[in-house]
């Protein structure tokens, strides 16, 4: 092992959206606190030069030819990988645009997988862009999931903030079909990811988890809903037989008190809302969305391309400054677990 | 119309609860603020005092034989009207203790009804105590409604915080019935109660309406549920066009960041924990439940008898004090409105 950290990979994102402006504003920042973490973006140095000048960022490029240069350049200015390179045309996507931003993202998934990332900090790409040249994925975590020979489902999505860590179990399906993907096999599969996730990537040694109920009040003793009864209780019989800490179901709208919060290290969500609603409004532009159950450390902002204001200058790079500060401190929780 | 306003009628509540405890201690506290409105507790002087001395709260109790008398029995102590009277028996509900917090409720009603009470804050009942009783409602909402000759489906439950107010559409029903229960005329009928109350009672001359979505990111344009272009969008345009200022659909966790909330008066939610999930991250135990589509103004706590902790005098009278208090700034704006 080296003695010096690897860096972290940033992949692009959609160069028409504002990947490439929350990247140079969150190094510009986080480089301004001195609490930059060693990272290179991977393609790009010259549509982020112009980037930068455009929008007034100050945040030198630094052209690389290989990550190992990464370490030293980070001394000068932002290290870029000179391997990929594109016109810079915010909120105009197009074919190319999507090609740099899938080629970016293959690229950085490969250093991370290499070891020669520490881990893999990914902007905002277009689903739909993206789609039009025959990528066939949901979306980045899936594709990431694939990219590194794993299912799907070993993927787990948890959003984290300073004072908050929330798993949504389904994801982007209807509301209506929510209680029938619900199944106790689904919780425990999950929630074993997870507690291993909080082990390995944020030193937890015993984390706590909390199952959310799916009904209001639990059911209330099944006079609305049995969810609570037939798949969640069991889920978390099964979890605590096998030593995991988990409570509940405790209802959604107990859960994120103040002082609940305090009792779990995260809470397991049924639905997409349940957990993004919480976390948006209680950590609104810090949360962070990470990837668990990957043998990579991947972690993105949580926002979109947002194309209606790319090349504004006015999108804020706080939730991306997020992203890269986590990723380092879950590369060096890694480290030291596995040193 | 008298030079001076009615005081404020406060149900018992189950007096095996925490009812008796937060209603002292709230009025104890709001006193030694200087901020207590005229209030009156129907029934239970000697129940109250009792509680008092066990508890060692400092809450003089003045019995009063009318409602009348309320405005200058404040300045001695807690108005009590002496026509009710029950034994404290904490954390041990009975059917003397349910007809008790019944007649209570019926007689404060009957006052708020009567314009004896400018409005009513009520203290939490037990309804499996109350159904034991052979009392036939969902809730003191529904027999709050039937009180004053109106349907169910008038009394808008609204949880109100200090920087939010939400809505939830439907109430205690399975996640899983949800999508079947709305409808364009639901939210719409609604909604109409929603932005006459926030005038009438709250002083908020153009009510900001912000309408949730049902789905995650509002269906994705259909992709995963159709119900924002079924049903919400339409019963928005139908707001709009007879002049209520209501926008939407917006996605669930966009509708609670800091910046989203400043853009509404009131969220309305499609479920329970849309609603509540939020308002409790956020404003925990200052949550008030408000009534509004009723002739009368009233206001509850959010929260439960809690038989497991009445008597004890841990339970918080926070939820209590704020509901008091919205229930008096509710009956000022009334008043001036009718001016």
């Amino acid at each position: 092992m080296s003695a010096l950290p690897a860096p972290l990979a940033i992949s692009l994102g959609d160069p028409a959206g504002i990947g490439p402006e929350v990247i140079l504003g969150a190094w510009a920042r986080l480089r301004a606190e001195r609490r930059a973490p060693p990272v290179f973006v991977v393609g790009g140095p010259e549509l982020l030069r112009g980037c930068a000048e455009a929008l007034g960022i100050d945040c030198p490029i630094v052209p690389i030819a290989d990550p190992s240069e990464a370490l030293f350049a980070s001394a000068v200015g932002l290290p870029v990988l000179a391997l990929l390179e594109g016109p810079w045309h915010p909120a105009q996507p197009s074919p190319e645009g999507a090609r740099l931003a899938l080629t970016s993202l293959q690229l950085a998934a490969k250093c991370a997988l290499a070891g020669v990332a520490s881990g893999l900090v990914t902007a905002p790409v277009s689903k739909g862009a993206l789609a039009a040249i025959g990528w066939d994925y949901p979306g980045q975590t899936e594709f990431l999931a694939d990219a590194c020979g794993r299912p799907y489902r070993d993927a787990v999505m948890m959003l984290a903030g300073p004072s908050l860590r929330t798993v949504p179990l389904t994801v982007h399906v209807a509301l209506a079909e929510v209680p029938a993907l619900l199944s106790a096999e689904l919780i425990v599969h999950k929630a074993r990811i997870v507690a291993e996730g909080l082990r390995r990537d944020f030193g937890i040694a015993q984390p706590r988890l909390a199952i959310a109920a799916l009904n209001p009040h639990a059911g209330e003793g099944g006079q609305f809903g049995d969810e609570e009864a037939r798949i969640i209780a069991p889920a978390i019989a099964a979890l605590q037989a096998e030593g995991v800490a988990a409570t509940g179901p405790i209802p959604g709208d107990a859960l994120f008190t103040p002082r609940a919060r305090a009792g779990y290290d995260a809470a397991l969500c049924m639905y997409h809302d349940q957990a993004l609603i919480p976390l948006k409004a209680l950590e609104f532009d810090e949360g962070v969305n990470v990837t668990l159950g990957l043998p990579i450390i991947r972690t993105s902002p949580d926002h979109g391309t947002a194309y209606d204001i790319a090349g504004q200058g006015v999108a804020d790079p706080g939730a991306m400054a997020a992203a890269i500060v986590m990723a380092a401190e879950m590369a060096a929780a890694r480290a030291t677990a596995g040193a």
